[in-house]
């Protein structure tokens, strides 16, 4: 396996771009192969039988470009589908629920945590499990928080009507005195000045986004698998693919990434 | 051509309920086969390929049971893909998009009509077609209202949230003046208490899915393709068939349906 070979990472859509710029940050020299699943976005309503689907279809779709590494930068099919993909490939796959869940072990100190994120995230548990495996006596409180998408999506990133439904899906987390809270929706981060005024300053907001990067450049060193680190002022030729609507997503892209994104590819995921 | 084969409805989801509801109590004769296509719910923000290239499979999943006509139940679908399925296939198929176009022009009294929408149907400018080309004279108004199905389905149809949004949303429009408005999205009948507040009683609103069902009879009296009415207290067998979180949509469904749904089908449409 030669470590010049791009990481593949994906999402259900443009959230993810939230993980593959941390990696840019974080480990520059690493070359990125994005895919968002845009044309049957969201997963977050969706079975754990479809997002497992979905999922593979798009891991076939990175291994014909020869990916070393997968990052699942979509805390939906983290939480569904990585144990499956996990045992189906041989090329290491990371997801964003265990590096947020261990770093919301890490950070609070009364051990009451809380997560908010998409229906199925929450349905499916998988904070939780992850919290009690590296320690059973952290309580966690879990709520769905459906609206923040289509809020974020319409731009609602300050507003009044976002503050009070943010109110309402936190009023009880709050009741529940936890000092840590795991934003468990790549789309989450975007609210994250609202989120911290509605949960007060004594709670610590915790971005899995940020501790994926740590996590996959931890997992690259160990495999021997880490890229050179690019002359100064290079960049790695980094490409995008989407299942519908390229020039929504660059507009997107454009807004979150360091740098101007040139062109982003259609793909047909169903015939992976 | 027999009369007793059924209609195939079809929808993004189960918004298009609504419009199976209208044919169940116009035309109680008629036996129902409803797809909705959940595992890739929403279509209204995604392109105009994809959503021809969803409609496609749908409706070849819908010849599997001998139709004998179609019914598109969904705004965004009829909007985008109905010309070109109409090119595609021989029985006779009919949209949302339409009969609320003209239900809008012989409604209004002052040439002043507003449209609401997913993006996609607003984008895909259909509405303010049709009604251009029955009377060019109407003024056409419209308003993509991306927050509704979201807010709908938290099911917070009588909140002030949802009435404060749908101010922002029609503001507009009412500065328009408009006397007509058509809720050109199949989940917005069911905002209609709280639409009909915002805009005050001088404006009419008007159901597509109800003018559906009022067109589709007309359709197969034309053609000669009615089904017998059935015996008293008797109902036709119709069937439930989705991609996707079969329990979810039948306690969505037996919510909105004059009866009790028995058994929803998954069917794996992107093999179609």
């Amino acid at each position: 396996m030669s470590n010049d070979k791009p990481i593949g990472v994906f999402d259900s859509g443009v959230g993810g771009l939230t993980v593959a710029r941390e990696i840019m940050r974080q480990i520059p020299g690493e070359r990125i192969v994005y895919f968002g699943d845009t044309a049957r976005v969201p997963y977050g309503n969706k079975s754990q039988a479809t997002i497992i689907r979905f999922a593979r279809q798009i891991v076939r779709f990175l291994e014909t470009h020869e990916v070393k590494a997968i990052a699942v930068a979509c805390n939906t099919a983290s939480a569904y589908a990585l144990e499956v993909l996990e045992r189906e490939i041989d090329i290491p796959i990371i997801g964003v629920v265990k590096p947020g869940a261990r770093t919301a072990v890490r950070t609070t100190k009364n051990g009451r945590v809380g997560v908010i994120a998409t229906e199925a995230t929450i349905h499916s548990g998988m904070y939780t499990r992850y919290i009690h495996s590296i320690d059973p006596d952290v309580a966690v409180f879990s709520k769905a928080c459906p609206l923040f998408v289509p809020l974020v999506e319409e731009g609602m990133i300050h507003d009044f009507v976002t503050e009070e439904i943010a109110n309402r899906y936190l009023e009880e987390l709050k009741r529940q005195h936890i000092d840590t809270l795991i934003l468990g929706c790549t789309h989450y981060p975007l609210l994250r000045s609202l989120l911290g005024r509605c949960m007060g300053s004594e709670v610590e907001l915790v971005n899995p986004a940020y501790e994926t990067a740590v996590s996959l450049r931890e997992l690259l060193r160990e495999k021997d698998l880490l890229a050179e680190a690019p002359p100064e002022g290079r960049m790695p030729a980094h490409s995008f693919y989407v299942s519908d609507g390229a020039d929504k997503f660059e507009v997107f892209a454009n807004s979150i990434l360091p740098y101007e994104l040139r062109k982003t590819q259609i793909v047909d995921i169903e015939t992976y």
